[in-house]
Parts: C-alpha cells; sequence; structure tokens
C-alpha cells in the first residue's frame, strides 16, 4: 500500500468508525456466532498475492463484525467499561505514524517526556501526595503500564527485591533463597483476578483475605493474618488493597491498612484500576484517605477515563526499587543521558517488557480535548445513570438492590440465587443487553455498570425494561416449577462445579431445558 | 469531540501520516534536543476547559516531532528495525475503532478466532512444526504477546511449573519452594536483555553462557554447564535459544541444544525475534533447523515483519501448561464456551495481563495486504541492501566487516578500538544517520541494520558516503594524536565503567574535546 492507497483507505476508515459509532446501537451487543465460525469464513492459508484493501475492509463488516461483542454499545453493561473516544483513537493513529519505541531516553526523548508530563498532569488532576509525581525532589514518579495486572506484578517484584535486602541486612548469614521463601503478599478475596495472578508470576504465595461484610479489607483483618504468618515464621512483604473491587466496587480502608503496612516495612499497592478515574470529582476523593501512606497506587485510563487500551497509569513513591529490581544494561542500550533523573526516567527498567509504544500520546489527546472539566463531566454522568437504574429496580417489590455505586449497581430477585440465575439467563438468551454475575457472601447478584459513553438515560430505560419482562417470565415458572430447578444448585452457585454452570452464556435450548425442568 | 469533527480531524491526521512518511528523509533521524526540552514548552498542568483538535495537532508537529529519534526514517541504522506499514496502521485504526477487549472468546468471538487463525498462517507461511498449530490435533497453538520479553517470560514460568510438577511426582517429600530453589535456566551472554531479565522476572537465575567465536550458543557449552550445576545440585528447567542475537545476528546450534534439552526434560524456548522473520524465505529456513526439539518459538512481527509495535508471535507445543501455570479463574470470568479447546482459547491464560487489544487485526490487514509474496520481498530487498552495504564498506581498506548476515553489517577501524570509538562518536555528533555499537569479543564494532521499509540504495550510499567522510577525519587525528586518548580506555570499552562513556552520544563539544586531547 502506498502513500496514495493509504490516504483514501485511511479515510474510508475514519468515516467507518465514525459510523460504526452513529449506528452503533442498530448492532445487537452481543455477538450469537458458535464458537469457530470464523475459520469456516476465513481460509486456512494466507493469500500468495497482496490482496486490495477494499476487499479486506468489507471482510471486517462480513467477517469479524458478527463476531464482536460491542464494548461500547450502550447495551453493554458487563464487567466494567474499556475506554474509547475519538481524542485517544486520533492521538493512537499519531503514535503508529510515527512508530518509535521509547525504550530509552534517546531511543524518542519525547516519548518519554511526554509520559513524564502527563502523568505529573493526571496525578495533580487525582490530587495524588506529590511524592508520587516526576516532579517531586525525591525518587518518585509516574509511569504508563500496559495494565493493571503488570502494576500489581511488577509493584510486587520491587517490594521483594526491597524487603530480601532489608532482611538480609538485618540477617547477612540467609540466603535470598531462604528469605524470598519465607514472603507473603496480602489481598482480600474481593480483589481482581490479576492480583492472585501477580503472586503466581511472582513465587509469592498471595492469601485472598476473606473481606468484611461490605466487601472491604480492613486494618484488624489483615492484623490478624500477619500476625499467624509471623508467628509460623514468614516474612509479610507486600499488600494490595482495592479502591473499587470487582464484584461490588467496594474500598479497602487504606487509612486502617497504611499505618500497618508503613510500621512493618511492608510494600503498599493502591489497585484502584477502575474507581480511581473518581477522583478527578473532588467529591469522591475521601474514598482515597489514607492513600499517603501507600507505596505505589495504579489507575487504568483505559477503563473509565476514555483512553482506548491500553493505558494503565502507575506512580510510584521510589522508583529505585523498581529500577534495581529490573535493570539488566547493554552495551546497545547505553546512551549519554542515561540517568535515573526522575525527570529523564529510562522507563525500560519500570516495567516487564523492553519496547513501550508512545502510549503518552493518547492520554494527552484525551487530557486536552476533554480537558479536567470533560473528563468529570463524563464521570459525573456516568455516576448519575447508575443510580438511575438503581432507582428504577429498586422500584419493583420483586428486586433487591445490594450496591449502587460508582456507575455500579448489583441486584438480585429475591429469595433463592436460584431466580436470580434463571433471570440472568433468559437476559443472555434474549441478547438485548450484556450482563455479568457476581457472588458476593454466597449471594448470586446481576452486576449493571454503565460502560459506554455513548449510554443515556433511555439506554438505562431500556436495559431495566428488558429485565423487567424477563423478571415477568421468570414470575410465570415461579407458579409452576420448584425453585431449585437444577439438581445439586444451591446457593454456592456458580463457585462450585455444577452441570448447570455450562449455561453461563445461554442459547434458547437452554432456556427450554430450563422450562422443561 | 463528536463524529463529526472526527471525521475531519481522522482524515487530517492521516494526511499528516502519509506526508510524514512521504518527507521523512527531510527531519534528522536523531533529536537533538536536551533533556528537560519538553517540560519548557507543555505546560505543568492538565488544561480545565477542553481545547481544539488544531491546536493539538499544531503541538504536535511543534512540540513533539524535534524530541522524535524517526525509528523508519530510512537513516534509521540502530538496534534492529520496528515494523511500520500504512496496512498495519489501517489495521490499529480498527481494533482501536471497535474497542473489544478479548481476554476471553465470549468477550469478542471474533478477536480470539482471527488471532487463531492468523497465527496458523503465520506458522505455516514460517514452516514451523505442526505441532504448534492451533489446528493440529494436540494441545498447541499459537498466541500473540506483546514482546519477545513477555514470551519468555511465559514460557520460563510454564517451564517451571513443569518441572515442579515433574520433580515433585519423582521425590514427594520435596516442598515446591524448595525445588523452585534448585531451578536453573540457561541462555548465552549473547542473547537479548530481556531473557536476562525474564529470570530476574521468575526468580530464576539464567546464567549466560560465553558463547562460542562465532557468538554461538552450542551443545557442548551448554552441556558443559548442566553437568556442572547438576553435579551442584541444581535442577536445569530451562533454556532459550536464540536465532538471530542482537549483536551479531548469531544462530544458536538448535540441533545441538535440541536432543539436550528434550533427554533432559529443559523446555527450549527458542527466541527468534528478529530473525525469525527471515524464515518467510525458504533459504534461510536451515537457519532454524532442530526447531522440532523446541517447545515454544517466538517471533516478533512488530521488527521486521511491517506490523506496529506490539506484535510477538508465540508458539508453544503444549498450551496446557501455559493455562497450569497461569489460571485463577472468578465468576465474572465464566462463560458457557470457557475450555482449552485450542479452537476456543481463552487467551486470557496464555499471556501476563487479563485484558488484551485485538492484534491480530492489524496481523490479518498486513498479511492480506501483501500476500506471502510482499512479505518475502520485502525480506529480500532489507537483505540485499546490508549486503550492498557490506561490500562498500569492505572496499575501503581502513575497515574490517566483521559481520554481514540477514540486513546486519558489523564493522570498524582496524585497530585499536579507540578509533572505531572515535568514528562513533563523530558520527553520532554529526546526527546524519543512527547506528549504535556492539562490543564483541573485547572487539568494538558498528551496527549497521537496515531498518526502515523505505530505505533504498541512495540511502545506503548515503549512510557510507557519510561513514566514509568521518573516517577521514579520524585518520586526519590518528596523524597528530595517540591511540589511546582516553586514559583508562581499553579495548574493553564501553562494557567497563570509564568517564569516556558519557561521549556516547555526541556533541560538537564533546568531538572537541576529543581532538584537544
Amino acid at each position: 500500500m502506498d502513500s496514495e492507497s493509504f490516504r483514501v483507505c485511511g479515510k474510508t476508515v475514519v468515516d467507518y468508525i465514525a459510523d460504526y459509532m452513529d449506528n452503533i446501537r442498530d448492532r445487537p451487543v452481543l455477538s450469537s456466532v458458535k464458537p469457530g465460525y470464523l475459520y469456516e469464513l476465513v481460509p486456512p492459508e494466507a493469500p500468495v498475492k497482496g490482496e486490495d484493501w477494499k476487499t479486506v475492509l468489507a471482510d471486517v463488516e462480513n467477517i469479524i463484525m458478527p463476531g464482536i461483542t460491542h464494548w461500547n454499545s450502550p447495551q453493554f453493561h458487563a464487567f466494567f467499561p474499556t475506554g474509547n473516544s475519538y481524542p485517544a483513537i486520533i492521538g493512537d493513529m499519531l503514535c503508529n505514524g510515527i512508530g518509535s519505541i521509547g525504550f530509552s531516553w534517546i531511543a524518542s526523548p519525547a516519548c518519554t517526556e511526554l509520559e513524564v508530563q502527563v502523568m505529573n498532569w493526571f496525578g495533580k488532576i487525582l490530587d495524588l501526595p506529590k511524592e508520587f509525581l516526576n516532579e517531586s525532589e525525591g525518587p518518585g514518579g509516574g509511569v504508563l503500564q500496559g495494565s493493571a495486572s503488570e502494576a500489581t506484578f511488577v509493584c510486587l517484584l520491587a517490594a521483594k527485591d526491597r524487603t530480601t535486602k532489608r532482611i538480609k541486612a538485618l540477617d547477612p548469614s540467609m540466603t535470598d533463597g531462604e528469605i524470598k521463601a519465607k514472603l507473603i503478599a496480602y489481598t482480600s478475596d474481593q480483589s481482581n483476578s490479576s492480583v492472585e495472578k501477580a503472586g503466581l508470576l511472582g513465587s509469592m504465595p498471595m492469601r485472598m483475605l476473606k473481606a468484611d461484610e461490605s466487601g472491604r479489607m480492613t486494618g484488624p483483618i489483615l492484623a490478624e493474618a500477619m500476625a499467624e504468618d509471623i508467628a509460623r515464621g514468614l516474612i509479610p512483604c507486600y499488600v494490595v488493597a482495592t479502591l473499587g473491587t470487582t464484584a461490588t466496587c467496594a474500598f479497602d480502608c487504606l487509612e486502617e491498612l497504611g499505618p500497618i503496612c508503613n510500621e512493618n516495612d511492608i510494600w503498599l499497592h493502591v489497585d484502584a484500576a477502575y474507581a480511581g478515574a473518581a477522583f478527578v470529582l473532588p467529591e469522591y476523593r475521601h474514598l482515597m484517605a489514607g492513600v499517603q501512606f501507600a507505596d505505589s497506587f495504579d489507575v487504568n485510563l483505559h477503563k473509565w477515563l476514555l483512553v482506548n487500551f491500553d493505558c494503565s497509569a502507575l506512580w510510584v513513591k521510589n522508583a529505585t526499587y523498581l529500577v534495581d529490581a529490573f535493570n539488566v544494561d547493554r552495551v546497545y542500550l547505553k546512551h549519554r543521558y542515561q540517568s535515573q533523573d526522575p525527570q529523564v526516567p529510562d522507563y525500560r527498567h519500570w516495567q516487564i517488557p523492553l519496547g513501550r509504544r508512545f502510549r503518552s500520546m493518547k492520554m494527552w489527546f484525551v487530557l486536552r480535548l476533554y480537558g479536567v472539566e470533560g473528563l468529570q463531566a463524563h464521570i459525573k454522568k456516568q455516576i448519575h445513570l447508575a443510580d438511575l437504574f438503581g432507582k428504577l429496580v429498586n422500584q419493583d417489590p420483586r428486586f433487591e438492590v445490594t450496591t449502587v455505586t460508582m456507575g455500579l449497581v448489583c441486584f438480585r430477585l429475591k429469595g433463592n440465587n436460584d431466580w436470580t440465575k434463571n433471570l440472568y439467563e433468559r437476559l443472555m438468551a434474549s441478547g438485548q443487553i450484556y450482563l455479568v454475575t457476581a457472588t458476593v457472601r454466597s449471594k448470586l447478584v446481576i452486576r449493571f455498570v454503565v460502560c459506554s459513553r455513548l449510554t443515556e438515560e433511555v439506554d438505562v430505560q431500556f436495559a431495566w425494561d428488558e429485565i423487567r419482562g424477563q423478571a415477568d417470565r421468570v414470575d410465570s415458572e415461579r407458579d409452576v416449577a420448584p425453585a431449585s430447578i437444577c439438581n445439586g444448585l444451591s446457593g454456592a452457585w456458580p463457585k462450585d462445579k455444577v452441570d448447570c454452570e455450562e449455561l453461563t452464556a445461554a442459547t434458547p435450548i437452554v432456556v427450554k431445558s430450563l422450562t422443561q425442568g
């Protein structure tokens, strides 16, 4: 493809994307394809001769689109939002157009320095303690990671290195291996799966402490677990506190956890992947009280802040720990200005991979084109829409609303979990809206999240009408069938393995079998 | 930004990118900014009100471009290429426009299935053993990782898990911790820095074995090291062989290493990040002889195969090992078709992060718009251009050419390293072309790589004219100054820490100080 074809093709694709967004309500949010659908449509071998771009673009519509789950549809209410906006798309086009790999300052000075600067911008927007900013006197700073998963993991490794050196200094007779074998990490059972995975990746047992009734990890919960482990000869090393858990958007008690971690030289990482975005609004910042105790803090711009995946903002109070854990310098990577001056960081030492995209470009476009007020308005509106949905559900006496917070509503049909499960399966079979479930203290709930930036009140009403309509059908079934349709199902579904687990993404057949049950 | 503004802005940016590529020779390949330049130009706070896109786009030209190292300039000959092409940019625009997050099949079926299919395409293009393909009967398959760094690391973790279970089965009295503390990995001292880093990240000692005179890790080298370690009570677990080392593009002897690994149940990972691309041409496939012994194989499409970063193709013979090492399932991630059927993999278990971009889209565009013949022509041309450069250097009796292979030429001025260092500093001070150095068996060499897809014979001639011209200046200095200008410099530069290391990215002042020396 030469420049002239690119000009034509690129502009066609710009229109295609705009048309896609303008008409996204016309597409079913959930794909109805069956596994393997694409292998019938895409030949088993790559073409020998190059093809025309028009053919490929037509295949995007005909082959790809039927298999897309539309994350940016206003009918998408599953998981948490994925960031998406026109300014981010523009910024990423430029990132690709320039195509530099900013692993060190010299490899593209603008790539490093823009990242430093927008991380300072964003840290100030959230009102983070200034020790986290690159512009502070100290060794703190911000860096863009690919995901909160990576942020949690790199901080675990830094914590491991820091603790190993500290213990070694206290007891030089211990080997590094002996020390590392005793290290232990903590999080709550409500933290994201990526936190547990970080423990697996980093070979450090990650204790999943049972959260309190509100889904929070508290000081006493942590203190008790630590005391047990210390008595067993283990060394507490790393704590991951969540601000905004995945299931119910609960906030761990940073003000209680922080002093415990600080007093015991334990690295405190704050995973605010989703809810951290709300701190652009001063009225929600009380929820991060205690952040001054943290060693690291992460929030995904690619979730609730309109930047396309991947763009996860991580700040650390002392970047030296990251650099010490990861630094493997080679001749071909050396350059004149090499230093760990936070003003000119060599970001390759702050992350897992060597290479890195010019991610700050899309973030810069979003921050400038929206402005702080634009971001605040976005978050405010999404919280408002979720509140509205919560009110609608609350007005229906068949339902119980267990959570309304930060753009998330968790609800269920009153009574046995089976009815909520039945409702959920009908919703999935109908496919008008996309939701996922969670189990909270053995209660099955359906999570409703305002995900798309295109969601309006009319979409919230649409979702509620659909849910209410399906609940009517459940009601009619309640009259003829016992609550426990599937043998062996209990309140613990779907955590326990049961045959009915197969039904979580439903088809008409599934509903039929349930109706027959 | 609404849809209408995006249509206008997006098309302007398409033209901006095309103009940038069309006129890239007008821009100096290396930025001449000083550290911190951008902090003077970008205000310390984000704007409160949203700005106009025209203002931001003007700032891209005025603020960002001066700080860009132009990786796609035909005068860029440093490191290895970074993939960049119009089809890839188009594909990534669509990836962002759709904006789905394909962590599981249901999260976007097309995202998973297109990745399966293009990985099969690409595996066949390279003529990989079919056990690596998703379409084989067995548990093998391909997956896109963000980088070769991540590929090396995830395979290390899978190897660790596999070996731990194996040893545990042999000796149930050993704890996992005891086993893991004995595991050891091997690579050569010529492997990429990311391999050493994988050892750090995964808490497994990575022995950097001294390569032979040709820069290769051979069977005897590995066997000797393993025997030493086994005698010390350690358990060999993981070997990373490189096809195309960073310094000199050497190829480890897979046919010797493979049987040793297989006989000893050691995971053999092949890092063909750069040179693996050349296997699109049958005439180079003898260089991967022995690949059938490997457990995993990685090549970066984002290096030499025209796909924008990030896009690293990893195949494994048995994906179960990855899944076993990483699987942390939660209710909110469950879906009906969940399985580890290689036809419908849940790719989140094959990688570090939970989230993932629709990376296969850009790969699909590149494979279809270039076709296999287009990719072959690209690699052929780049190898030809490097060969041409090698011939030019060889014709000058002042120079010694140490490597000409696969688009890479390593050369030096005959004699003491200081003259090559002096030449390199002059080249960097002049800034007409960008190169990096390497130290090979204590000889300093300058690496010349054909990086940009825009490079033509005229650019190779330009580079050679510049190098020859700067060599003339070194010659004139040879007449007046002793070879060892910098006290303490020896043949080992720049591996040893010396003051002169500060001179690797030069300015006129540096050259002056050298001339005065």
